[in-house]
């Protein structure tokens, strides 16, 4: 029997400050008009938690790991590219991915019109269904005062079946 | 195969304040002469969580998208309701559902003695197993200083099996 | 068809006041020269996470039910110790354990050199196969202020095959 692995991921990205304004990338989507988050990547932390939770359940490290300093070519990658490498990785690895699961904390962006929309460009860069969902922390904490955006995630991952004439591996 | 799917879900509320005293609603219990939460509905945070990790998993949305202003049936309505009703529509998307848990961060109420029961309340409104459980934050953060609680769930949950003459769905 | 069951876990520990410093464990290490937690016990977070989690996707209550006052064995016990114990206790409940995996949320230490130790040393406490990452909160909130160190878990848990001369348990 092919048994799930789950993993789990938490991302963070303070918003840029007012003087040095930055678009905002979330959930894959540009959010025009929004404040940005900041960061060396596009602070993007729905992806990155995604990405992170992939890691996670396969025990083979994290976005440090994986997108550290020794490898300069995703220094300011898209987290849409890094979920869709970490997929690969993932894959790579020899698992298959089952889904994966995200929600985010903040007053803003109005995320219900363009879930859908996020949904899509994610699970098309992890190839397995991503879903995203939104809450607010009711004003209390660094999410409640607007400081940052804060995303949590799960990922259940498969051993992949291994190819018959794949020997060795 | 029937692989299953995994869901994540966070929800806090603040604590109601001193001169707006409200009851403190919990795990689908009534805490008495506990301090009460805000919100439009009871504030029964792990019960939103619950609700909210379900249509996580299911890719469906979140409270907002189900129990927003469209639906005025559902002001006000209580958190084991929400959980019911969440149970109710997972289940009308073709997922059957494995299991929910739940943790809660606070420093109070006492949570221990009532467990087994918040435990029962919760797993007869999902239709399934829902555990829960308790911490603190160590005195830090907004838990730590007694603003509100915050509760983190995961579930699990299945595509149900087609029934064989339901052609076309 | 055997199903699994998720489970949640969150620990959070406050580092200690400078005039009265403690060594820090984390990950089931000893971290030389880092500023420790306070706590009854070693404050090892992560372990207390996982331990948590397992238990929670057991509904079997969380770590004040099984290590509380009334088992002053375990007072001051390392975390290691407890997950060993934990995972004991699950099984014992009928369950076997698939995976667990932490993620904790600080500015130190600088986890990646000895992820792998760690792992090592939880996943055979655990009996199963433990996953660690990390990650910063840039530098929003308490973690961000360096105050304390957060983790969460998840983790899969089956119900055990019964043994087939096991009659009535």
């Amino acid at each position: 029997m092919v048994l799930p692995r789950t993993g789990i991921g938490v991302d963070v990205h303070a918003f840029a400050p007012e003087d040095d304004p930055q678009p905002l990338w979330l959930g894959g989507l540009l959010w025009e008009g929004e404040r940005g988050l900041s960061g060396h990547s596009d602070g993007d932390c729905v992806a990155h938690a995604a990405a992170d939770a992939l890691f996670s359940a396969c025990g083979i490290g994290d976005l440090g790991t994986h997108f550290g300093t020794d490898r300069p070519e995703f220094a300011g990658a898209s987290g849409v590219r890094l979920l869709g490498e970490a997929a690969r990785i993932v894959r790579a690895a020899g698992f298959e991915i089952g889904n994966v699961a995200v929600q985010f904390v903040s007053n803003s962006p109005k995320f219900a019109p363009r879930r859908e929309e996020s949904q899509r460009v994610l699970s098309e860069a992890a190839g397995a269904p991503v879903s995203v969902t939104a809450t607010t922390s009711d004003g209390l904490g660094f999410t409640g005062r607007g400081e940052g955006i804060s995303a949590v995630a799960t990922a259940l991952v498969y051993p992949a079946p291994k190819a018959p004439n794949n020997a060795g591996s």
